[in-house]
């Protein structure tokens, strides 16, 4: 099965990222044929910062290559290495009307957040379609709040295949219901945006001052302490198999735990387990052309699948005058 | 002087475009730098008929070709052959504002004629604005429907130049005011939407057909006959210098001249002066290798220009994420 994910080369990966979304993707790509990118075209909509979009899309990729995307087993690329995506958003956007646009939640959602109102963000869903359709992808892992932009690309597709004959693979969405939420150190949700988030690729003394900062309730020393609900379990039991999930619920309903113990634990398990990534993370950040390099070489095998489908719809729609 | 247009391939050019496009394109072309495609990729936004548009646009190609667009002193290729185009129409939409589009006229006017609502033909002057940008273009000889388009082009390079730092000419348009308007065989203006058209690629049955129904008024042969307004004059006068239509005028004064007689004369006229282009256009259908292979030629020109410009719009926005 062929599965696309794109990625925001957003930065400073969470623990929600990597135990939400990271091995997700590890597992697909054993069973799987990952297609997975990093959208530096659409990240445009909202980034006009040419630095800082250069110094994220690089870090991005240290960040998953590091963290087990494997080159050698997915293809892994940086989506404006492929602009060949942006001429399939225009052959789509002659099929795509412009109501189902206007439709779009996400752009009514970010625009009422003060993002500008661009052509690029209007027309967002245009480019992911292109993005799912280029590469023949089978599935693609959606949020909840994607599943409006599957449904267009779908719409988009089964249009296109319709009025110029079939051309596409339409997508069927992977919802990711049974997702795990990970809690921030406020309880909230772990997410950049609610700044609760600790951070995956971080010096040991701002990782200190994230975890001891974990908000914790006010049982008394000497009384069993909550389970569900309670951040520092449920961050800690992202660590443990189930047996080690059932000694710490244990350790919780005995009295006499102490929370800064467990905070110190916490921190120590966290440092222990991403050494590696760390250390591997290290290494790639002071090898870029090493990086560099493999990221082309994904967006090679990328744009191998990339250019039967392009040329198809080009062909499809009529661009190759020079044929009968 | 860089002059950059944009041509539809609609197919059966007539003494309209001729005089009114062709013979500029020429001139320009002997004192500027005339960069002159076939926009393939805007006719997808209405012409949903792949076989069509590849005919159009190999068939526009021999037109033109033949009529003197010169590939040894000018740039004409394919719009499609050059897809970095709609690479740069994705970079320049992050800084086009819905707003903007919404107002444009064109837009309008297309889809009240029941042409479909779509994303293609929304986001049309962005692709325009692209074509424009993408060729360093100076200026663009516009019609007063057009003018439009060009407003929203310098709007667009100006937010572009000041978001990103300098990256784009900022274009100035030809406006072309002074632009004989030839009138059709009813004599209102010249126009393939009229059905009122003669056709230069015609057989010599077909012009005849045409040229003996162009509209004359009842004056008796006796009479003097009127020179403005009158389409049979001024279609005449199209083919004659200064003295040649200082005679003709005085022929059309002088009572006796019969109508029919005149339509003769024209219908010989029409014939002699576009044999060699018909003798052209005829060896140029060919040989399709060669008319492919210019057409190709021309492209690859022009990508030595847009790859300039790309590469600095690129840049500029931060895609490069191998530089530090």
């Amino acid at each position: 099965m062929r599965i696309l994910s794109g990625i925001q080369p957003s930065g400073s990966l969470h623990l929600g990222n990597y135990f939400g979304m990271m091995k997700r993707m590890v597992d697909y790509q054993e069973n799987n044929e990952l297609f997975c990118f990093l959208v530096n075209y659409h990240a445009l909509t909202s980034v006009f910062d040419a630095p800082f979009l250069r110094r994220q899309t690089y870090e991005a990729a240290c960040d998953f290559l590091a963290l087990g995307l494997d080159p050698a087993k997915s293809v892994f690329w940086v989506q404006a290495d492929v602009p060949e995506v942006t001429e399939l958003t225009w052959l789509l956007s002659n099929v795509t009307g412009v109501g189902l646009l206007e439709r779009n939640h996400s752009y009514k959602d970010k625009t009422a957040k003060g993002i500008p109102a661009s052509q690029g963000l209007f027309s967002y869903p245009v480019l992911m379609a292109a993005d799912i359709l280029l590469y023949g992808a089978e599935k693609v892992p959606v949020g909840k709040d994607q599943k409006q932009h599957l449904e267009i690309t779908r719409d988009i597709a089964i249009r296109f295949n319709n009025t110029y004959g079939d051309t596409f693979v339409i997508p069927e969405p992977d919802i990711e219901d049974e997702l795990a939420v990970v809690p921030g150190i406020d309880g909230q949700k772990m997410s950049k945006s609610y700044g609760n988030a600790i951070e995956i690729f971080t010096d040991e003394k701002s990782l200190k001052k994230k975890v001891m900062s974990i908000k914790t309730d006010s049982t008394p020393v000497d009384q069993p302490k909550p389970i569900e609900g309670n951040p520092l379990y449920e961050i800690y039991a992202l660590f443990l198999d189930d047996r080690g999930k059932k000694e710490l619920k244990e350790r919780f309903l005995t009295p006499g735990l102490k929370y800064g113990d467990v905070k110190k634990e916490i921190l120590g398990v966290i440092w222990d387990y991403f050494e590696p990534y760390r250390n591997e993370r290290k290494k790639l950040a002071e090898d870029r052309q090493f990086v560099v390099d493999t990221m082309r070489e994904g967006a090679r095998k990328a744009r191998q699948v990339a250019t039967v489908y392009l040329e198809k719809a080009r062909r499809n729609v009529g661009l190759d005058y020079w044929n009968k």
